[in-house]
């Protein structure tokens, strides 16, 4: 960690700082240059870090700069190897395969996720998602049919063999959750939601925690590291547009985080094309971007009559469309030596 | 609700479109321009807004403009005049007074939150605020003294008679808070935590509503809209920064939303500079302008010791700093006709 | 276009604007609503579009929106089929080409662009890029080798047969740049410089626009409808990141763009990975997304020595990184049903 | 300037860090940590400016940390007292002035600008605004008088004794714009045009510089070390608001910049409010806050009558409403010590 003094600080200003390093615990070593003094602090890292905002907010401080990202069990410097999460016998993460999870946006029947699933499952997805509690911007909006779609995801599993991911929004749903399904996913509006991030890091069920549309990395690596933290090392990342300016898409994909985070972190890293796009056609350019970027897999919204749909309808694939993309995911993973997961559990 | 058709959409598509409104018992009103055709709804908001998506999903459809906005209790068209919120004896809202909630970013002793208490109370602040469960970034930093922190939040009111409001994250937390505070603060990063909207909107205590940094003022007014369409009424909405691109401050505090807020509901609207600052040296610039663009108060952090603060050190005013700003503060907004709220319960 | 009137306009308010549109020549449709009234203007796109801003200023409107985009030339509407650029033998557009623009970010000297040049050939670049003008943030930075760079970009046409493109600024260094360049870049900072669009609107030499930092895409399509609207169609557009809020890459590659791009317009599309990424190792992930996205081409920053770069170091890659780059490029560009452009100048 | 060393780093990669910095004659300071190596570079700041990408292009360099500012001229450590710039015998800057700037956004006729310049000097304005040359999104717009509306300008301050801003966009409006008015306006598209920086560095003319709609505060700053770096240190910055996600407003205004700027810099630093509103509704607010923040002076949009105005009528304010906004302008200038500026030339 480095302070950068600002030009016109005194010297009872840097031996001040000098002394609240000392006093920390920590080493100072100071730096006099022509314009600006300098003081390197050296030490143990947790202190560091509680060190730091107090130092800022010492005067003669410019910026506090740190050397060190604050997260840890997420880094790829803690753990150079992939983690591969196990949901159900489907692998994700690892250098050789890429898991397509689809389903629809909401489930809304047995005759509905049933279809979807068998559709999506011969089309090579190997996970099935759904949403049974969702968080609607509205509260006047369908909020999903709750432990009833649970049972029907739990259905769905039954004939299929794909093993299921659904998002909980709080502890209770996450109690509910964790009996049917075989991943807990935490949405984009929790990605900060801490006590939960706790609670889901406490359960022994693997984890989708997407990434925030207003999130930094550091900010989403801090919410794995949360999870990690409280011993549950199964956990994916999902990176699925942040705000943006445009409103063509409904949000802005951010391919760059992909490429970012893979060397960042060792935890597997999927992308939802069907949030950041809103719209149909703009989901097949948005998924095969994801699989050349280097994503582990992708999370595909897909809706036998979209037109229909009581959420999302908009950006939902119709099955023969999702059939048609796949083709184009699997030959475009091929190329970067990658193939669809194995489904070991049917 | 207007449905605009694609240049190339068929005559078969709008029928379809015709037919779908027809269906949800609405009525369709078509208009063919030389180049689009445009469709008319016309029928009842709910069974709009329902449709919305699913026309948006349908062939040949370019957009659906709404006509309407979604939120409905907390628009100005709903109720014109001003909502005051009543937090224990102190009136937010209305054209004359101008409330300063104040205090330490985190509760860290009884010293600290009573020595803060009193400054504030003297240069005019008539709420104290102060964190006991703190949302932090990092699962490695200090995270409030919880329970405690209420109890001597309560202790520093009885000293002074300044309400408190405090942030809960979830129902454990929300269940204490609602023992000792005076009011709930809902966080940024909780602004569409939507389970937590529902209870706070069950509670009988006002709340303070955050405005997420990238949540736009539509997605806003509907996180309130949760809360009053549970029967809580007592809301007040706080901008607290949105995510900018320049790394000065911490936030890109945007004061337009302060205006446009005013105009779009009743709701009281206040800002938080310091949040948004980021760094002490710009705190009253940025709470001048609140006061100044129309906003019916402010919420500061102030701390008697920075370099020493557990969170948020450099962003906190030190109670001198605080004085001199609530002195501008005073002066401006008697500019615009109003004063210093009354502090009734002392 | 598409009039909407507050819930409280009075009915003097909804004259006012009925008779303002039919003194413009067109046609008002009155349709009173149960909370609002909406008038339909219909008529000449034109007058619309000039009547549009008069409209939004009248009072009781709310807003107005719409139905039709405000650019026309550039629009796939007007034209369905692709346009095919084609530079010094090479055709950029169209659906079976991609084509590989690669060169330093500076010309630095003879030996530096002519080894640049001949290793992106033999990987299968097809056009040559090198700045002689430099745009710098820093007035102390390095500015280019001006006419000097022109000269050796053309020496290194000469002896690749690669077509060059590069960028001008203003009027004079356009003159200069016709006279020894294929194609004329118009940077992400003069996107919206009007005088210089129509200046090389009037030019014979296709041109590269790239799209600025915070161009919306209607934004970028009116910037290139100001070149075809003085007669030069053969304009080819570059997405190249936008300002994001997180600092990992230099900005934010916005691959939807790419995506939505591709309908609204029958202009070529390509992609520069370098200035989104800023970081080499950041490179190859975004060109691998572009093409998948379905974009036309690539434009990519190489350099012999990146270390001893006078601009941009960080993001040039190796000519050995470029070659591994391009066979995976080529090998997603396959999957799609395209090839590497032909060099039939050659 | 501080580089650091990736954790994974050789001492090989270390000592060429460090022959680099050597070989540029600069001196380098190695600091082994436990995790990290960091390298310090010590001399002259040119040199380092000009080998910080160099430096961050080499194998095992992290990141290259900046400890000083890339601009000089335009900032308070080269000159701590405020620059005051003399328009036309109107002073702008300095602790006690504020100014305000109105007008058309264009001219369109002589009765239009004379009756707006009466009007707005009536309620305190000290100089008057216009657009003859307009920067329009569209090529289809109407681009403004020309010639015919500086004539018009000139004509308006020899009636009313207020000084003239209005923008130029390139060097042949440049040469025209410096013959009629006393100040050159740089728009924000062309915030970063560099040769029309330079050539306005060159001009015996103050200039308004526009903060671009995605410009960090420190390319602003280098946009006028541009200028300043040409001779010409008359230079006034305008913040008019950032791209920002709600579309509400038309811009976001940071009013944040405001309150860094005067920080950072001894340029005076003016607001536009009417661009960031997009809406005359919002204008007031915008207005009041800038002041409140301290901001030298306004550039207000006045129209006598806004639906008929050509260009960006909706945020146009009425004559009497910039009437009775001047008096809420004044009266919180007055708390912070301020008054408006004097018109000694009349």
């Amino acid at each position: 960690m480095i302070v950068v003094m600002r030009s016109a600080a005194t010297k009872e200003q840097v031996d001040a700082v000098v002394a609240r390093i000392e006093e920390a615990g920590l080493k100072a070593h100071v730096s006099v240059g022509e314009l600006r003094t300098v003081v390197g602090v050296i030490g143990d890292d947790r202190t560091k870090e509680q060190l730091r905002g107090m130092l800022e907010a010492m005067e003669g401080v410019e910026k506090v700069v740190k050397v060190l990202q604050p997260y840890k069990l997420v880094s790829r410097e803690f753990q150079p190897e992939d983690t591969v999460v196990e949901v159900g016998g489907v692998r994700i993460g690892g250098p050789e395969a890429v898991v397509v999870i689809a389903g629809p946006c909401s489930v809304e029947g047995r005759d509905q996720v049933l279809s979807v699933a068998r559709a999506v499952k011969a089309a090579g997805a190997r996970m099935l998602r759904g949403g049974a509690f969702k968080p609607r911007t509205s509260p006047y909006s369908f909020q999903g049919l709750e432990e009833e779609g649970l049972r029907l995801l739990a259905e769905a599993r039954e004939a299929t063999g794909l093993p299921v991911v659904t998002e909980a929004m709080d502890r209770r749903q996450l109690d509910l959750v964790v009996q049917y399904a075989d991943m807990v996913q935490i949405g984009a509006r929790n990605m900060q939601n801490y006590t939960l991030l706790r609670e889901v890091g406490r359960v022994r069920k693997p984890v989708l925690l997407k990434r925030g549309p207003a999130a930094t990395l550091e900010e989403t690596l801090l919410a794995a590291e949360y999870i990690l933290s409280e011993g549950n090392t199964q956990v994916v990342l999902c990176e699925r547009g942040v705000r943006g300016f445009d409103n063509h898409t409904r949000y802005l994909l951010d391919i760059g985080a992909v490429v970012v985070l893979k060397q960042l972190t060792h935890l597997p890293v999927i992308v939802d094309p069907s949030q950041a796009a809103g719209k149909r056609a703009y989901v097949p350019g948005l998924a095969r971007a994801a699989i050349a970027a280097g994503a582990d897999g992708l999370i595909v919204e897909v809706h036998p009559d979209p037109e229909r749909a009581l959420s999302d309808g908009p950006q939902q694939l119709r099955p023969a469309e999702f059939t048609h993309l796949m083709r184009q995911v699997w030959a475009i993973a091929a190329t970067l030596g990658r193939a669809p997961a194995s489904l070991t559990a049917v």
